[in-house]
């Protein structure tokens, strides 16, 4: 997607240098900065402190990372499959993490240790690009929601959609999850108004997903996570759609924190609530989310501590919390699937029951 | 309650000076600043501005600045009806302030202007010592609550108790509402643990909420509004309360924006969601909520700047948005009726509908 009028994904390599490039997500909005990562372990510190984040977007970076230990591991699959678990362990809640680890780890057990720097190159753009084009096609599926409520209200009248973190491009390689319908209807000339969850702790709404749509062109307005209710008793949203960071088989939903709410919210107002999300971030082994799905829980200080830019446009870090008060910081909560109207996934829309979602991807197409 | 050990009301007055003295809860936890009032315009600006907020602290504000009105209008009703009006639109959802203003003046309409000054303060102090000990009894109505969930768990297992924005003491003029029975059990040794809602964007959790609790050693923790769900669906919550800036005599509660969030999560995890409030808080007018009371919308600034402490232990404004991204800012939300399992009021406690209202307050007992 655009940023200043100029293309890019979030995650890419250059081989000649040997090195895995991203966009270091922690300076956004206010600056744009690359990183390139050489090693496995700045890898793993650039997804465990979020220089990278969202679900696809770990799970490609994770998939370059895989390209890196390959390259360190000297042909020992014991040392391979040290450096996978270091990857794996950075951030437990994120499924896609672990998927493309996997993935890379299932290619290379096969091959003799020559041929793992390449192979584990062109594994590693395969996810990026599926990652990119499964994206592209929610957009698609997606995008008949959209018009659909467009043609039901007056012609000017954006379509209000709520969006909570940032499931954009910048959660994945291109397009994003739950923005990917957006784009497209945007681009299909559908006016459309986004309400934006400033999304706390970590701002990435007000601070990622503004910033994208701005970039974009798409119309929006930051609201504090507290918003959404009063806004959707008023009628002032059309439809919910959000990201997953895991998804189980069932349907229930583990994203960002203060999703569950959002989505109890739409359904107290009969709000279509959906959930965009490439079948790579679906757990096949777990049945209930609420239970089953690990919720990494992260330091206090993300909640006590913030960033913001100063009257004189300097990025400064300041403590909101009564000092000596205690903080607690989960990173994720699961929605159960009795409150998702659908999963919008690359293969299409399905009901979130562990019945539609078998339809959808039998098991040969599960990858 | 206690700063630093020494005991304070949120607001006097100080005659010799001629003036009301506020905490100015705007530098609050880091600074402890006491304001004086001189005139109605500067008072209106406190409440306007918050240095002033919550339903009975501005209740009662509005009360000494209907004194200071009676000072200024030279015996004019005309002038004195101005100055109230003045009052009243400073802050249109919270139904106290009103309620503060008519009953001053009730009483003045029947005096001769000499009266005026004498009367308007000793009505003044009156509402302010009612306040008080109204929400002196709710923290009695509101103990058994919190001792009988205790009585249910092991010995040394906290009261696990949500509460959302700060209807703490300094919501008040002493005591607070919802935190009147936490401070009760806490004084008759019962375990108690505070989750505080950080409740964004003006912070009065993370800020003033755990202030005051830290200054009364209630063990607590600040969560991201985002956190309540997890919490509840994971048995971390026993019961919520949160207070009320307007109740409507069936049972709606507008309160700070994102409590409707809250109640919806607690009607799904089959918790108790009580709200803790004065009678000077029930609008005997209104009888549906969401429709009828009106919420105030504020500048989208308060979403888009945040003060914090830098390391350098300097008060510092940041700017958290995405430049160029528009906000949005709504005060309070509506939770209706049917999700408020029952309403701790100074005479007692009641369900959250039209009759048990009646019931408990009789028009002899509405004031």
């Amino acid at each position: 997607m655009q940023v200043d009028g100029r293309l890019y994904r979030t995650v890419w390599s250059v081989p000649a240098k040997g090195v895995v490039r991203v966009i270091d997500q922690r300076h956004l909005p206010w600056n744009f900065v690359l990183q390139d990562l050489a090693t496995v372990e700045e890898t793993a510190v650039a997804i465990r402190e979020m220089h990278v984040r969202g679900a696809g977007c770990i799970g490609a970076t994770a998939g370059y990372g895989m390209w890196l230990a390959a390259r360190e591991s000297s042909g020992s699959m014991k040392r391979l499959e040290q450096l996978a678990a270091l990857l794996t362990a950075t951030r437990p809640t994120a499924r896609n993490l672990s998927w493309a680890v996997e993935r890379q780890l299932n290619v290379l057990k096969d091959l003799s240790p020559d041929q793992w720097d390449h192979a584990a190159l062109t594994e590693s753009k395969a996810i990026a690009d599926e990652d990119a084009s499964w994206c592209e096609r929610i957009g698609e599926h997606g995008l008949p929601l959209l018009s659909g409520i467009h043609e039901k209200k007056s012609r000017q009248a954006p379509v209000q959609v709520l969006t909570h973190c940032n499931a954009g491009w910048l959660a994945f390689t291109d397009w994003g999850s739950a923005t990917a319908p957006i784009y497209a209807a945007h681009r299909a000339g559908i006016p459309i108004h986004v309400w934006v969850d400033e999304t706390r702790p970590r701002n990435q709404g007000s601070r990622l997903t503004a910033w994208e749509l701005q970039n974009e062109g798409v119309p929006h307005t930051v609201i504090a996570d507290n918003a959404g209710g009063h806004l959707m008793q008023h009628g002032k949203v059309d439809i919910v759609i959000t990201g997953s960071d895991r998804t189980t088989c069932t349907g229930d939903v583990a994203n960002k924190i203060g999703t569950y709410l959002k989505a109890l919210a739409a359904h107290d107002n009969d709000i279509p609530f959906y959930v965009a999300l490439p079948s790579s971030t679906i757990d096949w082994e777990c049945r209930d989310g609420v239970r089953g799905i690990p919720i990494e829980e992260r330091g206090g200080s993300e909640v006590s501590t913030v960033e913001g830019l100063t009257h004189e446009g300097v990025v400064q870090g300041v403590n909101l919390v009564n000092p000596g008060s205690p903080t607690s910081n989960y990173a994720f909560d699961v929605t159960p699937s009795r409150l998702v109207t659908g999963l919008i996934t690359e293969r299409g829309i399905c009901d979130a029951t562990a019945e539609a979602i078998a339809i959808l991807f039998p098991p040969t197409a599960r990858r």
